[in-house]
């Protein structure tokens, strides 16, 4: 088991759930943050729905009317948060989501919905 | 079906679904951002975890070591990005979740792990 799969699986308490602790409300809302802006949605829906979960860097810049650089720097808060990681093969670097880490934060705002 | 019940419905469209449309986006990553502060992610876990599901504004100041003033923002913020409602009784608001704009947050995120 991988260090994400271990950490998802034992940080999954819902909203409803015991109390959060300070260095656990921390940490995650540092990855909500990474989640707070529209291009960096837009770049996790795109590679979420790529072919093979995997969307070429080269792939990334066009649809967006912002410079390379700076999604460049989008992908890169992505990656810090943990959202996504990246593979350089050859010219360009390959991303795909981490799926555990989505799955925590999904499990996070989980709540059964009152009939 | 209320408003809230309505936009869940048609809104629950997962990361790898469709195109995420800029507006969309937009208003999304403003939910992101109002859950984005380790504060309000324990008033939203102490509110979803209130005997029946309910919190007075009363019980929320003293597990902080902020002012009451700053959490009286904190809940703003909540309330105006829809993830909570308050209800005046008497002297004290009470809060509780949204619980159909947290599943719409919840779902955006779900993604099926792979085996």
């Amino acid at each position: 088991m991988s260090k994400s799969e271990s950490d998802a699986a034992t940080c999954c308490a819902p909203l409803n759930g015991p109390p959060m602790a300070e260095d656990e409300a921390v940490e995650l809302a540092a990855v909500f943050k990474a989640l707070a802006d529209p291009v960096r949605l837009r770049l996790l829906n795109l590679i979420a729905s790529a072919a093979g979960g995997e969307a070429c860097v080269c792939d990334l810049t066009g649809p967006f009317e912002v410079s390379a650089p700076t999604i460049s720097h989008h992908l890169k808060v992505l990656r810090q948060a943990g959202l996504i990681k990246g593979e350089r093969r050859g010219t360009w670097v390959y991303y795909r989501l981490v799926p555990e880490a989505l799955t925590r934060m999904s499990g996070l705002l989980a709540l059964p919905v009152p009939a």
